[in-house]
Parts: structure tokens; sequence; C-alpha cells
């Protein structure tokens, strides 16, 4: 058989019957709303979208191709690889094959009748070498960053990306419910990690989280037990872990874990690219007091910080009242990492990807509002000894918040 | 205790007591001489490497930084976080502390007595927004494409780095000989995958397959079953199968597997960065004898690719050889995927990323050398039915190849 004549008649039916849902044109037309009005503040005329994760927000599909979004007149998807899929997928109406790089302006002035005076590009991803493909391609325009445009219109979610959110959610809830029977004494960091990443496929977890930066990877499974919980690495995370080798230096290790000590798990679920991040505390027989301890402030925090979650809270003061609570507990030199190294935030911002805004955070003074979502994550870190935390994603509520991932909060006893 | 000091005293041997295998001194010279001469023959006179893997393969750590590397003189290694450990993994002499990235030049000034009059940059890779923040930082210094500069040196791999491929081989092995026990009737094809997957990390598989690309993400395991194998996604390779969602459109799906469809399972493991990709078939009980005969070609096809690999012969000639051979077996139309949609490659360069030189493909006419790596892949594509394959990893030796992923070739039926 043919490969466009069968995705043309099974594709949507066999995907939508195991669990895929499409995003509807009223969501992708709020969309355009959104990054358009971003474009206007921005003085942005048109928009090539290359990025996967903002190609995905306003097209509903990740097939390889470009997104050309004009202030006036119908965006155009240029499909590479696969057009039927793209088709299948997209709610947009003009969807069109691409074969080179090369037909891109081609191809737009067809649509659109002109060719673009001044082009958006997400400068804080685009490769330099693309960057100057695009100048010999559009001669006369003048190419701007609009990497805002998208990082602010994605910034507060839909209904529809909430409850995948939500969804996600769900899952790391299942796989927490089962991790309890899957933990044993002895058994490797690495192994625990790889069993609960198994669980949460089998529900539909998707395995990759997405973070916008060129050398920043997210790793799911952070399982770090004992003193490997006190060591921090290159992400810009309280702690970091062993990891498998150097060219892994985060999360789970192959250390096997003992009975007693700490033993963190900070994992992020992803379901429709859409991420719930969390962190439990897990332990084989009772961890030592000095920890319970560290990890009920922990919680204090938390919930010291939700409690100001509503639209108008400022992130910053947010941020900055968690050390003053974090010192009045005893904690000042060991509150979001050791001394030197201590994180400068409490809560990212999360979605499609793992560094979105808000942040909660110094230096980011902005009122919270309704639809935004946030993972808050109070860790003390003691270095040669471990590390306790509680993470939860949240979403901005009208009048207060609601947790993503409702997973009981006690620490985790086998 | 202090964070620096107890990485100091017990990071080395800690990670080392659990598999840790440090680059060596004299790798890192025989690689810094190999980027050298690339650099003198691009004349490129200082290079800032921003890349992660060219990073590691040049310093021997992944903690987060830039190394500045001049023809003449030593290289620096300006580190971010963590720097404590950045000193236990890298055996270069000069690694520094980097605040903020404002203080590369005046680093790079104090170390080398000078500022460059001429930089190499990875413009594959380096976003526009920091390449022109360097324009910004070295106002005099013209900046320069040293991509290639990267993917030429590494396209050879040491004795070392072999050892770290067939290390990350013999865990896929050891994943097949598992999987047998694991695969049953109605299982989905990610409940599969995510199992496999299990296993792979209990041996010590990283979970992570990097791609040089921005939008290229590798999905480790590609289980397709049944009709999902016929299917193409955005991905340059013969057939992508359904995925999870239209945000990650490839490999396992929810789709529950049935007893006699063909079962394609392709998956990448990883030890140390260092990658092995293999595919095999699978079956729950006998497969149908139009994909048992299409496996048998396939195999055909592979084993006339490697009666030809060793220094000398031409991976242009062969890949065209192949599309001969699958002609003359009756696969014209179904050969690397369905018409339209066929790749030009039956073999990638795989190493700390899975698209490295060479390429076995149209349009790639250079000689195959000793030590270079790359994957070997037939397949057969039919559309609504299914797709058969067969890939190896090997390594060109002196007087022919090595293949690295040592797992019996023939169907796995359960």
């Amino acid at each position: 058989m043919n490969h466009r004549d069968w995705v043309k008649k099974n594709f949507k039916k066999l995907s939508q019957s195991i669990g895929f849902r499409f995003v509807p044109y009223e969501e992708i037309k709020n969309r355009l709303t959104r990054v358009r009005n971003g474009m206007r503040k921005q003085g942005v005329e048109s928009f090539l979208v290359v990025q996967k994760m903002d190609f995905y927000y306003l097209s509903g599909t990740t097939q390889d191709g470009f997104l050309f979004l004009p202030l006036e007149g119908k965006p155009l998807l240029m499909i590479k690889r696969e057009l039927g899929r793209a088709k299948a997928e997209s709610p947009l109406e003009n969807v069109v094959s691409l074969k080179s790089i090369r037909d891109v302006p081609s191809l737009i002035r067809k649509h659109w009748k002109k060719l673009p005076q001044n082009l958006g590009l997400e400068f804080d991803l685009l490769p330099v070498r693309d960057y100057f493909k695009f100048q010999e391609l559009f001669p006369g325009a003048r190419l701007m960053d609009g990497s805002i445009v998208f990082r602010e219109a994605r910034k507060i979610k839909s209904p529809f990306e909430i409850d995948l959110m939500r969804k996600a959610g769900e899952i790391g809830k299942k796989v927490y419910e089962e991790a309890t029977k899957i933990l044993k004494e002895g058994m490797t960091e690495i192994e625990f990690g790889g069993l609960l990443e198994a669980v949460a496929k089998r529900y539909g977890h998707e395995g990759l989280l997405r973070v916008r930066a060129l050398n920043y990877e997210a790793y799911t499974w952070h399982v770090l037990s004992g003193p490997n919980g006190g060591i921090v690495s290159q992400s810009d995370s309280p702690m970091g872990g062993l990891g498998l080798s150097p060219a892994f230096p985060v999360g789970a290790s192959m250390r096997k874990m003992k009975a007693h000590e700490p033993i963190l798990v900070d994992f992020g679920t992803c379901f429709h690219g859409y991420q719930a991040d969390e962190t439990r505390m897990f332990s084989i027989g009772k961890m030592k007091k000095k920890f319970i301890d560290a990890y009920k402030a922990c919680r204090e925090i938390h919930d010291a910080v939700l409690d100001e979650v509503r639209p108008g809270a400022d992130g910053e003061a947010i941020f900055m009242r968690t050390l003053k609570l974090a010192k009045r507990l005893g904690y000042k030199r060991s509150f979001l990492g050791p001394p030197g190294l201590q994180t400068r935030f409490i809560g990212h911002g999360i979605g499609l990807e793992l560094n979105e805004l808000p942040f909660v955070a110094q230096g980011h003074s902005y009122p919270l509002e309704e639809g935004m979502t946030f993972a808050v994550e109070p860790k003390i870190v003691f270095p040669g000894e471990g590390a306790v935390g509680l993470e939860n994603t949240v979403v901005v509520t009208k009048d207060g918040y609601e947790i993503l991932t409702p997973v009981g909060q006690g620490i985790f006893q086998v």
C-alpha cells in the first residue's frame, strides 16, 4: 500500500484509539492570538518558528519543518518530513511540503504574496549557521530576536494545557504508589530509577523532559541516596548526585542504597509534551532524626510558599521570605545547597520545558498570574551526608493554587 | 562538612569505586593534537569550545563551562559549576572558576597573556544570542565557524573510545538476552520498551542518546509492532512508528503487540557517553513468511556491506551497491522506507553522538579509515503491514571490521 494513502486513511483513527490527543483548532487560535500580541509588542511583523516546542505550541505537530507566522495573514506550515502526519495532527489550514530550506522564501511568497521585511527568530537557540542561512535567503529582511515572544506567550497555560499537566501528575502518582513495592536494600540507585521509569512509561510517560538550552539536559530520575544527595553537579540545582560517569554526572548512580539513609527521588513525568515535576523522600527503615527534622523544615517552607501563591503575589518576594524562614528554622547554610553553591530560586516554571517562566527567584520580581504553572522545591543539603526535599508542581488559580502532583507528602518508608 | 573539601577528599575514590572511568591524560593529549591539526587546516588560531560533547571530548568532564584552546599554549578550562568535580575529572592542568560569561575574556588574558584575534566557535549549534555576546566580549576578534574541526577530529576513535563503545554493546547484549523473558502477547510497545530500558540501566546504560542537532531528539527504544513499523515520522529514518503523542511522535506506543507480527526493536545503549546502536527482530510465535523473507534480505545486504568494510573502501559506493542488491532481491520499493520517503544512507557514524561522521550514504564519497565507527542498518518497510531490519555498530579495523554489538542475528521468537 502507498504510505500517503495509508496515513490519510488510518493514522488519525489509529493514533486516537491508543490515546493521542490532538490540539483543537480553538486552542491553536488562542495561542496564535497570544503570540501575535507579543509580536506586536516587540515590533516583529512576521516570525519563522524553528524550535521544536514553539513549533508544537502553535501547530499541534512536531513533524520536521518550519512555521511562518505573519501578523496579518494565515500561518504557513512547511513540512520536510512527514507531511501526511503533520496534516493529520495540525488543525492549521495551510500545510505544504518543503523539499529544502532553500525553498522557504518561495513558499512564503506564494502563500503571503510578499516576502518579510522583518523576521522574528528564536535567537536564544537558533544556531549561528542557520542564522546566516536565513540572512542569505531573506536578503532584504531585518532578522530580530523574538525568543521572548514565545517565553511570554507560553508562561500562561490554558485549561487544555493544564489538563495535560494534570495527567502527567497522575502518572507520577501511580509511580509513587508502586515505588514502595520496588525499593529494596542493596538495590542500586539506577536500578530503582530505571524500574520507576518503566512504571511511568507503562502509564504513558514520554521519557524525555525537554529543557530550553543548548547544553542543559534533563535527567528524568534523580535517585540520590545518602552522601550522593550531598553532591552538587553541573546543573543549577541544589544537588546533583554522582550520576553514571563524567559524561552523565547527575542523577542516579551505581551506588547501592542502604538502610536508614535519606533517599531523595526527584523525577518528572511527561504527557503529550507537558511535564509535571516532583520530589519525595524514601527510606529503608527509619531515617536519622537529622534528616527527618530537615524534611519537616522543607514541608514548612513548601507550605509557606503555597500559602502566598495567588494572582498578584510577587515571585521574588516569596523567594526572599523562604530564605528568612530557612534561617529561622536553622538551615541558613544548607538551604538550597551548600554554602557557595546555593541556588537562588524556590520555583521554576514548567510546561513543555523544564525552565519556563515564571521563576520564583531572586531577580524575578513580577506578579504571579492565573494559569502560571511552576514547581516549588525547597531542598536542604548536607555535604558528605545527604539531602532532603519536597517538590510539587502547581498552577495558579483565580484565588490560590492547585497542586498538579497529588502524591502524599510523608516520607515513604519501606 | 564543607562541600569543596568533601569533594576534594572523596569524589574521585567514591566515583571510581562505582565504575567511573576518567579520561587519561595521554588520551586527551592525542585528542588535543587531532583538534589542533584541524584548527591549523581551517586557519583557526584559538577555539572557544561551548558544545557539551566537544567540551567533554577535550576536557574529560561535562561540568558546566567553557574551554579555551589556543594553537600555541595550554588549554584553559573555565568552570561555572561545579569546579571541584571538574578538577577531579579533567586531566587538564589549568582549571579555573568562572562566575559569569562576562569574565571569559579576562580569564583568557590572564592565562594566555593576550586576547584572540581569531576565534573558532561551533556555528552548527551555538545559539545566535551567544554569538552576539561573544562579538561584544571579543570586539577585535574574527569569529569563525570551527564545527568541522570537531566533526573531523572525532570521526576516528581511539582504542580508549572503542573500548567504551564495546562496553555499551555488551550492555545491549545483556538486554537482548533478557528480552525474550519479558516479551508477552498483549503487552504494549512502550511497556516492553520501558522494561528493556530498565534492564539496560541496571547494567549502566545512561539513558540519553545525544544527537548533534537543534531539533533532532533520539529516542532510546524503538519498539515497532505490526503496522506501526510501516509508519514514517519526522526523523531521517526508514520508519518512525507512532510514538506516544503528537509531541513524541516516534518510537514505542500504547499499541498492544500481537502474535505473528514483526516486532522491530531498534535501540541504543550508552556508556560514559559512548553509544552502540542495534536493531533486532522479535515475534510472538512465528511471523509471516513475507517478513521472514524480507528479514533474510536485510541480513544479506548487511553482510554484503560488512564484506566491503575496510580502510580505503568508499562509503558512497558501498551505499549505491546496497540499492542494486535490494533491487535484485525484489525490495526496490520498500528498501529504507516507502517510495518517496526512502532514506539515502545505509550507515551513520556513531560515538558521543548518533549522527557523527562518516555517513555511508549518497553524497558521502570518501574512504573509510581505521578507527571509524558506524551503525549499518538495512531496513525494509511495508506501509500498513510492518517493517523488518537488522542493525549493528562496527569499527573499521586495519584489515576489515569488528562488530561492537555482538548479539545473535536470528529472529528472537518467543
